[in-house]
């Protein structure tokens, strides 16, 4: 992977003078993680052309010196004081930096260490558009992170029985998850029972499952920093009607969604997919997000699946479909998948069945 | 806790005139839940004098209604056009908002909503300087938090023996943790075996504890939305002299910092101390790190115990007290309790001994 990283932070070096910038500082986590491998929490790369240097503090020194392959400094002072000091020594006139990631508070700190022949020029999103579209490397990880989130499910959900609170079964699914290579789940682990499953980002409570209540459970792994992310539902004995009915219509939605994904389609094309097949249900107004969304080093990354994103899908995004409808009085019912998009469709990367399963 | 909640609002509303404000926006997810008790990852707060708007998306309609107290406004589109709208209509002039959350790219999408006559006041730390300061009920929380760490330490631990990896203790850990009812880590739980000790922040991985290696395992948990933090120490059979020897500077240095923990000193003198105990050894320049940092609604707030830091400690302030000793060939050492500042002094939260825990 080293080279990859090297690669990546070429690509960007080559890119600057295009966007008519001397330098570019990376420094979001993510963004910094992409381009070198650095997974600590404070870091930044200041990108030249044919060039880069990274920048932490004295608690990543030996840490960043086994990951990161560039030349690095580490700062005792603030690192954006460093960066400044850098970017005047190397007499940079058009510095870009990260608009979405940078605070006010940073951007006019550092704006005040820079002379006035420096500007700093904001840039939106080129880091996570190169990001969208994953190398062979990356989606290897994803497929494993995949894997365990999907291993973790199985070894968790055994165990499930009426009596058992939310926060139990959430819990052993994040130590199974663990136990199987993941570093932490990509996000707080989802248990919902009952009405509580019309909350789409409910927190896991200490209330028990009771017979013939539904259970949302929401799951993610990050494995080597990549993440997953599955819903799947549990019914506790078996569904009455209309449980069965919106369960098929959620599943219709989501395996047309699947079906419609492939390189040249928009993003909102297959969002329109997942909600046309709601609609013809009648369920279209109980479907209050969006279908899915990319994942990689972030559990939300580009594109969006949703009503208004153009983005045409290309061979290589990893992107989840999960649409979901949420009906207050009787709760929340969500199917959802990682697929990334290959050349001639899509492949699901999530080997678990997606019957509702009845335990 | 409902009426708190309301107080804190109320108190941000009366010093709007001081600040010459006629509205302030609190954007941060731990500010926007310090004050209206949200738990949401999308909300905004509008303070008005003598009211307060909350802001968030359709994924929390149902959520928010049953934690937000005060007036709640479900956004289709995106949050801060609908805060712009508002401002407009109750003709504020003088918007405040926070400086260190707000990124870059939020301040122009906000600024382009807003007719010339309203003007984007950049605050500091307004917020984070009256969470300090913590009430009762706070208190009791984070006391919670780290009565339930120091449960799952003890649990965890009990099997601990060579040939256990890294991950298999911290995903042990994180397992009891949630089953005593704590929301989640408040960061991801260290555990470092051997040299990998010497890296401050290490991810736990595949690697097996063997006999007579030191483990450092830094864990804390959210409960309630409150944090707790500890770090302790585990031989695998009897330490040698040099690890007891570094043991015990480190120790006296911690002991000494929390005898010095008291109202009215600045929170730089604590380090000060912490710092001064370890010269003594010569391992002064093996603490690479400042001596602790306030922890509440987040794992960092301030104070920084920091050399930097002038803050003068106050009663209801919660804070660690963290000195460590890093050797690259050697490993690291560190100590870590959570204490309250009291009137007198502080009361040290946590309950673990701190001796060398021989295993």
């Amino acid at each position: 992977m080293n080279n990859e990283f090297a690669q990546r932070r070429d690509l960007i070096g080559a890119g600057l003078a295009s966007r008519e910038l001397d330098a570019m500082l990376i420094s979001s986590a993510a963004n910094v993680r992409y381009l070198t491998a650095f997974t600590g929490s404070n870091g930044a790369l200041l990108v030249l052309p044919g060039e880069a240097l990274f920048f932490t503090d004295p608690r990543y020194a030996i840490q960043s010196s086994r990951e990161v392959s560039c030349k690095t400094k580490v700062c005792k002072g603030p690192i954006l004081s460093a960066v400044a000091a850098t970017v005047v020594r190397r007499r940079v006139r058009k510095l870009g930096f990260e608009r979405a990631h940078l605070s006010y508070d940073c951007f006019h700190t550092l704006s005040d260490s820079l002379p006035a022949r420096t500007s700093l020029e904001p840039v939106a999103g080129w880091l996570e558009a190169n990001r969208m579209v994953k190398s062979e490397a990356e989606i290897d990880l994803i497929r494993r992170s995949v894997a365990t989130n999907s291993k973790a499910f199985e070894h968790a959900t055994r165990r499930v029985r009426p009596g058992m609170r939310e926060l139990d079964l959430a819990a052993e699914i994040d130590y199974h998850m663990r136990r199987l290579g993941a570093e932490k789940p990509s996000f707080e682990t989802i248990v919902a029972a009952g009405r509580r499953s019309a909350l789409p980002h409910a927190h896991p409570t200490s209330a028990v499952f009771k017979a013939h209540q539904l259970v949302l459970v929401d799951m993610g792994a990050f494995q080597g920093g990549y993440a997953s992310d599955m819903t799947r539902m549990l019914s506790l004995g078996a569904p009455n009607p209309r449980v069965r009915r919106v369960y098929r219509a959620v599943r219709e939605a989501q395996l047309a969604a699947i079906d419609s994904v492939r390189p040249g389609v928009t993003a909102a094309h297959v969002d329109r997919v997942a909600r046309s097949v709601l609609k013809a249900f009648h369920l279209d107004r109980a479907f209050v997000h969006s279908t899915g969304h990319g994942l990689g080093l972030e559990i939300h990354e580009l594109p969006r699946i949703g009503k208004k994103d153009k983005t045409r899908l290309a061979a290589g995004m990893a992107i989840t479909i999960e649409p979901g409808v949420y009906l207050e009085r009787f709760g929340g019912i969500r199917i959802e998948d990682t697929v990334v998009v290959t050349q001639n469709g899509c492949e699901v990367l999530t080997p678990t069945g997606k019957e509702l399963r009845v335990v």
